[in-house]
């Protein structure tokens, strides 16, 4: 059996083009980056756990790719730029296959993205996955959750809800085409991190975040912790092709609250449109203007014909679902 | 039940005295920090498992403790001033006594040392705890493993194999008196990381290592990294005190291979001995010089005659033992 040393070297110490920050990499007690002069560092960490973030039985592969996609699609939030990531896995056994096919998808987003790997921790246990990722970003440009202003456009990246879908399928709420089930389930296992997006928009949006939860929910927390409102456009929202085939009740349910889709969900003044629209361009980003940040607090809901709408809706929580 | 935001801001929301560090902290999708200008940034994440580093009925307060200590002491190893650490934690479930006591202890351990939580995330799932700590150091000034050289004294702090000797209690390898065993015990579940020392060492050590799977195995690490050997002499090594009290041929054998000490193993100097000595003394900590690096590879062992021993020994490993 490999031993704990040789599983590091021979799946993870991956051989990255030079870069200005690594100093030290995998193999010594610590790893040692060198931050460039004056600029802040960005931190985030996600763990994913068989069976909660994904099937025991999930790809390898596709799951290497979630696993950091997920924690660079937060450093995309703020609008940092990847420096690198440290990984700790805990694994029931040290099977080859399995670790090849998990590192060739992790390592091959990294390099996408010139993050470095710049060390971790293996150890034996339930399969948990955590990582925890680093950027960099001049200090006053971070894309903050509490930086919405009144009057403020609010825009989401891409399209909502396939991911709902595909679980959906998953779960037997609903019988889906096998076509459509697979097209829909690739959203959910190999998202995409929005980190060129959030790079554009520095000095252009004022809030941000990414929405792994649902939009309603992960919304929410921007307006709690910037003391404002909202109205939402929810026939406005871009549903992903394979959920545009659905019919409209659950189209609405699966954008709202759908998660697992990390797109960026931000907010900008109204007279920096045209400014919005050049930064997706750049990014090669679709964006959405999808509703408004207002005074009053708590989000209100409009259909296409500027009604209300009462809709029962429910954020994803770790510890209030089954 | 509480809400995974409530949890974070329930316990873990903690205020620290105010730090030059820290910009943005536990709430957003990323923490953000502020380097000290031309500083590097030490980084370390350890992970620990229920039932494999820790015993799943572990008191939760010392649990917290030891697993801020594991990675306090990957930057002590490398001479590393603790600036501030993420936390991931996989709950069975959201337990409230057992998050208070939890976070008191890797709190208390935190504020001891200056080093802020900036963030991290909770899920459900097995236990499971991730932690990753960031460190600063002055470019060229890091303890690291490959940078011992021919001639230099080999020392190690504090004293060895008390957690092993737990350990052996608990396994029933031995059967020993309650009061040592829970003395013992105490080493085991409440490390001390060894910052101080580790700071006091820089610009004096050359290698440095934590050890915390057994001397032999660690600080053959060094020894392969260097590009050289060492002999031991193994009854110079500081037995702890409750291994002090057990047979010769026990205290050798856990002094050399018993994990989880985590003291520094360093190297330095021959002509250095008084400097290694100011650093011991002005961190208050105690050091053994031990043995001696030299050209021929591998690692020889003697006993108080000189003359050579020959040990089964074996370190430890996560996917090589079971």
């Amino acid at each position: 059996m490999l031993s704990e040393f040789d599983l590091i070297q021979h799946y993870f110490a991956h051989h990255s083009p030079a870069d200005s920050h690594l100093v030290l990499g995998v193999g010594d007690d610590c790893a040692l980056i060198q931050p460039t002069a004056g600029m802040q560092t960005a931190i985030s960490t996600d763990m994913l756990v068989s069976g909660r973030h994904f099937f025991p039985d999930a790809d390898p592969r596709m799951l290497g790719h979630k696993c950091l996609a997920v924690n660079l699609s937060d450093l995309a939030a703020m609008g940092a730029r990847p420096m690198g990531f440290s990984l700790a896995l805990a694994l029931p056994e040290a099977n080859a296959d399995w670790l090849y096919s998990f590192s060739q998808g992790l390592l091959a987003l990294a390099d996408q993205h010139q993050c470095r790997l710049i060390g971790g921790d293996t150890t034996k246990g339930p399969l948990n996955i955590c990582i925890t990722v680093f950027g960099e970003i001049p200090p006053g440009q971070a894309l903050r959750r509490d930086a919405a202003c009144v009057g403020d456009d609010i825009w989401v990246s891409g399209t909502l809800g396939d991911a709902r879908l595909a679980l959906a399928g998953y779960w037997q709420e609903l019988k889906l085409d096998a076509d459509i089930h697979q097209q829909a389930a690739l959203r959910m296992h190999m998202p995409t991190p929005r980190v060129a997006l959030g790079l554009s928009l520095r000095g252009i949006a004022h809030a941000a975040l990414d929405i792994s939860d649902g939009l309603t929910g992960d919304l929410g927390h921007i307006l709690k912790r910037s003391g404002v409102g909202a109205s939402l456009w929810v026939d406005a929202l871009p549903a992903g092709p394979m959920l545009q085939q659905q019919d409209p009740e659950l189209r609405r349910r699966f954008c709202l609250t759908g998660g697992d889709d990390y797109e960026l969900c931000f907010t900008a003044s109204a007279d920096q449109r045209e400014q919005v629209l050049a930064a997706a361009q750049a990014s090669q980003t679709p964006v959405t203007r999808i509703g408004q940040i207002e005074a009053q607090p708590g989000l209100r809901l409009f259909d296409a014909q500027q009604q209300p709408l009462q809709l029962h809706l429910q954020s994803f929580d770790h510890f209030s679902t089954p």
